[in-house]
């Protein structure tokens, strides 16, 4: 069954109450080098500091109360994690999180602020789902996948939803791509709201899956390279990237250098906090400028959690 | 004559068509830390960076028009020459800007983006006196000075209105104080909007002349240890040092060590970036946190131009 419309309007209603709606920025120094007028959605400023708890939630209020009752568990180093360990605390529930034990200590931190038990494993995917497996067996908790769930997806979506409502005349959406879900979310709201306007991905070259999955049609794997936007270190699922070759015009991939520049320039012009995964797409749009001349862009910005100590190697 | 509260609204009817109205943010995890509600006036999003603008424009629209033709000028490291360069391209004359040898490059980029024209002078302050002063003689170029000016205090003062005017219920209001343009301006108008509303100063040990002259009575010096608060080494006038007394409580002064705290929350849980002298006012309410319990505080956060190769030191 696809995501209609009135499923991400449903999503929308029903996360309302945990979430913010945030703020859209912009800067006429950005406008001026891009060539274009940029609007960021700055989901820095999201409860968790990033837009996952969208989806989280939405998939976390729409499980059954015999299943909820056991806790909602889930496998993630980042801001997913949070995301289930916020919606647990917000419907009074436990949760179980799996965590590689090479995940950021700021992560960890914020998991265990929120309530989240967490069990470290190996810094493996199959690792990660063995204990999680294990887990969910022991206490009945509910597994809420982090992007390949038609519910989180929904919950994305409200992201550019927010983004579209607030921004008339927006011609195109851009958003980084890791497992798809906010990409693909972004992708099938734009579609309902604005079939006129584009939709862009940004990926990082060093972490370069989706857009070949993107040319071939089928989920493949490309060798991660740690990226500086570690949070895109993820493969697409079947479901979102038959979304994304649906309704994305294409994917751009960008060099490390290209997202540094770019991160110094939310740094310096927007002055807010935003993770190296942010970036992407206003890295992507500056590569790609000709593409976007004097169009109305819209840019998600997806989370503020940094490590702040990395600071020093990025600028 | 005093600077009146009329003076103060005539200034913000001046240059509100130069300025933006900056946002009041709030954090629940902060207040939770700081045990009261603080709002944050958050004038790194403001036009130039800072709050400077307000008084440097203030200063240059009540020049008179035979004056002002000739150009505006001062010396200054920091904000405030980017606010008399901006004011100058404002009005359409020219900008003559003495900056140290010393100063951050991206505060010299920021004054050249802006037009401003530059002569570096060596970094003491008989240097930048003696140059400034022989180029205001053969331009006709008019001195702003950065904060003994009674037109840069009301201008400075309508930072903290603003707080004010969109924070109903305000208690205390905390401000940085270097040279007390801004300090003295915010103790201004809350005490002439505020009656009731207590003033705190916050001043990093680094840079202590302030609470040093606020004691004596006298303008004094104190050596400058290069705080990471670089922005707030300066001393106070006459001028600032009587309206301080009158109106500040008192002025707490914070450590490196605290500066530091501060500012790694403002980044966390803000997700905003501003300069390490901004939170010099946190850092004061966080070490004496028994004062102001329960209250509701408002914080203004002076800036965000930041040299972003710093943070590796900072974090």
């Amino acid at each position: 069954m696809p995501i209609t419309l009135s499923d991400i309007q449903a999503a929308h209603d029903r996360i309302r109450p945990h979430i913010h709606r945030t703020p859209v920025l912009t800067s006429v120094s950005i406008d001026v080098l891009a060539g274009c007028e940029v609007y960021f959605k700055c989901e820095n400023f999201q409860k968790i500091g990033a837009f996952k708890i969208r989806g989280g939630m939405n998939a976390a209020l729409q499980l059954p109360p015999e299943t909820v009752k056991n806790g909602i568990a889930t496998h993630s180093s980042g801001n997913h994690a949070q995301a289930v360990a916020f919606a647990a605390r917000q419907m009074g529930v436990p949760a179980y999180i799996v965590m590689p034990s090479t995940s950021p200590k700021v992560k960890v931190a914020a998991v265990q602020g929120y309530g989240g038990q967490i069990t470290f494993c190996e810094p493996n995917q199959a690792a990660r789902e063995a204990t999680l497996e294990e887990i969910c067996r022991k206490t009945g908790a509910a597994f809420i996948h982090p992007y390949d769930n038609d519910h989180v997806i929904a919950g994305q979506a409200t992201c550019a939803k927010e983004l579209i409502e607030d921004t008339p005349g927006l011609e195109v959406v851009i958003a980084p791509v890791g497992g798809g879900g906010l990409m693909s979310g972004t992708a099938l709201i734009t579609h309902y709201l604005l079939p006129q306007a584009q939709v862009w991905a940004g990926e990082p070259e060093g972490a370069a899956d989706a857009v070949l999955s993107f040319r071939t049609g089928k989920v493949e794997k490309a060798p991660f390279v740690l990226p500086i936007a570690d949070g895109l270190m993820t493969a697409l699922s079947e479901r979102t990237l038959a979304i994304i070759r649906e309704h994305v015009n294409e994917i751009i991939t960008v060099s490390e250098e290209e997202i540094k520049a770019a991160l110094r320039l939310v740094y310096e012009r927007l002055k807010i906090v935003v993770e190296p995964s942010c970036v992407v797409p206003l890295a992507a749009l500056l590569k790609r400028r000709d593409e976007f001349a004097g169009k109305k862009v819209g840019i998600i910005l997806t989370g503020g959690n940094v490590d702040l100590g990395k600071m020093g190697e990025w600028f």
